[in-house]
């Protein structure tokens, strides 16, 4: 604790989203030590109030807890592996995209070190970090997230969600997941009206209105999946919608757009008629994607 | 007009939409004449009121007006094809889910027998029909439409979208494959999550509070498609993205879970990124998709 009650910080990693984490820290009175592979990325945190680092050494000796915000895993490790000995006794916090295995790997690589581990996954944007509107999953050492905390609720609301440090970044993926296939929906939506001349903008309260009227779809197939029941209740099912599918893309084709953001479904569709179910829901799909 | 100033209508097809149709049409009082391939199934509509005609030419001598909701537009020729001469004088409406070119050949055929033609596409499911969240996109006839208006009212809002027959299939389409995209992103985030034991329904919240979030995305990238502008006001570039967008593909691959849904946006990416709009916003992969 700094004399002001504030946990001081080091901050790794000032692109988009390290700077945003950095003002937060700044904003809310807490001491902030930050470093950049290009240092002059950290002049506008300088003139807010951060302390920087020259060397990694210097950033890693300032203070206990270490946040890395870089662009990947792989860059993390470039960072620190050199100076691998300086970890031990730093509670490090990764809050770099990765996937479950990349965090699980890098929790054993830091406690082999005497560092200690709490991996984030951040659900925002850099302008929502410091707003109510941004969250971050974490999981790993329950000590650190406890140690950090007064820090960490400077960027948004917090879930923690258990020892095992690939839970953030499971979470973390599952979300991004949802949000592409959301936005691969819009794209080839809006691709489709383009084709006949059709303002996006004209189409996109249609589109709005549909999504929310079919929006349904997320909390009744949360039912179904946990009740291994894909048969009550169907108004649609999957035989209907697998025989009209290809529409999607033979329209596609007809106003010379490509059909290839929405392909794979059809096959998993169209697999899961032909083993039996074509009375079923369409989450049914879901156990084709079990390997 | 009947004599009660209802539209006396014909409809062709009581699968599960088709009876739907009939039977909002029966409750708002419009005389019906209904037929179906399999006759077993006109016995729910006889008893609730139509008529039932035992061969296609009966229905089609029975009204002016003659809506098709068959499976899809080769059932709909397959039907109508041996008793073409007969809709001379006919105003036929099809609300077969098709694609913007079956609809234009089909309107085509029809005017080329005398017949006006009105295309559709349902913006529901059967159990939507007849209420205020049902609405349908007409496109082809105007003179069918204001005909027909007081009986298309009865099946829920109506969009007429001009006399080009394939705007109807086109919009229904557009529509579809948004909510298609949408469905694919529930579908993996589950998929995911459920890899670890997660129950669906502890997910949904946190899934449907991020959704919410990053809902923006459609009305932000409408304003940018029509400006022609990917590059001002970017919050996350796609370089970025394109950057973390394997670990979406890794971490399901740990998990044990194939990334087959979300595979295709990669490649646009990363094309995009390769031509150098690394710097630009996501929705800019919009223009690979026009061949
Ligand atoms: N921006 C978002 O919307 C967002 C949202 C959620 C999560 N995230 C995640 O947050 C992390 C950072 O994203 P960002 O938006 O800040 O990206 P960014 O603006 O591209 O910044 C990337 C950062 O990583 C550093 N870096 C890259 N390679 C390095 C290497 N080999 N060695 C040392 N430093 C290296 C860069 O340093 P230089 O300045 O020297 O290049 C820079 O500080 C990523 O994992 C991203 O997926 C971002
Ligand atoms: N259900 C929905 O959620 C929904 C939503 C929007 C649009 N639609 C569209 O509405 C249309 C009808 O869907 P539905 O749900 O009613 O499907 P359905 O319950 O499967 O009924 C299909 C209908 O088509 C008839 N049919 C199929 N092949 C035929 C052929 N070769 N000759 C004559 N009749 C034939 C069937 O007659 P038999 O009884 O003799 O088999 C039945 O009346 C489809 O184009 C569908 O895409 C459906």
């Amino acid at each position: 604790m700094s004399e002001h009650g504030k946990t001081p910080v080091t901050v790794l990693g000032l692109g988009a989203m390290g700077t945003a984490l950095v003002e937060a820290l700044l904003a809310a009175g807490h001491p902030v030590t930050a470093w950049n592979r290009t240092a002059s990325w950290a002049e506008a945190v300088a003139a807010q109030g951060a302390s920087v680092a020259s060397t990694i050494s210097e950033a890693l000796a300032a203070n206990t807890i270490v946040i890395a915000c870089l662009l990947d895993y792989d860059s993390v490790h470039e960072v620190l592996d050199p100076v691998a000995a300086e970890l031990e006794g730093r509670q490090l916090i990764n809050l770099t995209n990765g996937t479950p295995g990349q965090a699980r790997e890098m929790s054993a690589w830091a406690e082999g070190l005497g560092a200690a581990y709490l991996d984030g996954g951040i659900m925002a944007v850099p302008p929502m970090i410091g707003t109510p509107a941004a969250f971050i999953f974490y999981s790993g050492s329950g000590t650190v997230f406890g140690h950090a905390r007064t820090a960490l609720d400077t960027f948004g609301g917090v879930n923690y969600l258990g020892a095992d440090p690939g839970l953030a970044p499971l979470h973390d993926i599952a979300l991004l997941s949802g949000m592409y296939g959301y936005f691969v929906g819009v794209i080839q939506a809006y691709a489709l009206v383009g084709s006949a001349g059709v303002k996006a903008r004209e189409f996109a309260p249609l589109l709005r209105g549909w999504l929310d009227a079919m929006g349904g779809f997320l909390e009744r197939s949360a039912e179904q999946i946990d009740d291994g029941d894909y048969v009550t209740d169907v108004v649609s099912n999957i035989g209907m919608q697998a025989a009209a599918y290809p529409n999607l893309a033979q329209a596609a084709e007809d106003q010379g757009i490509s059909a290839e953001l929405l392909t794979p479904l059809q096959s998993l569709m169209d697999k899961r008629v032909a083993r039996g179910h074509g009375a079923e829901d369409l989450i049914g799909v879901i156990e084709l994607l079990k390997k």
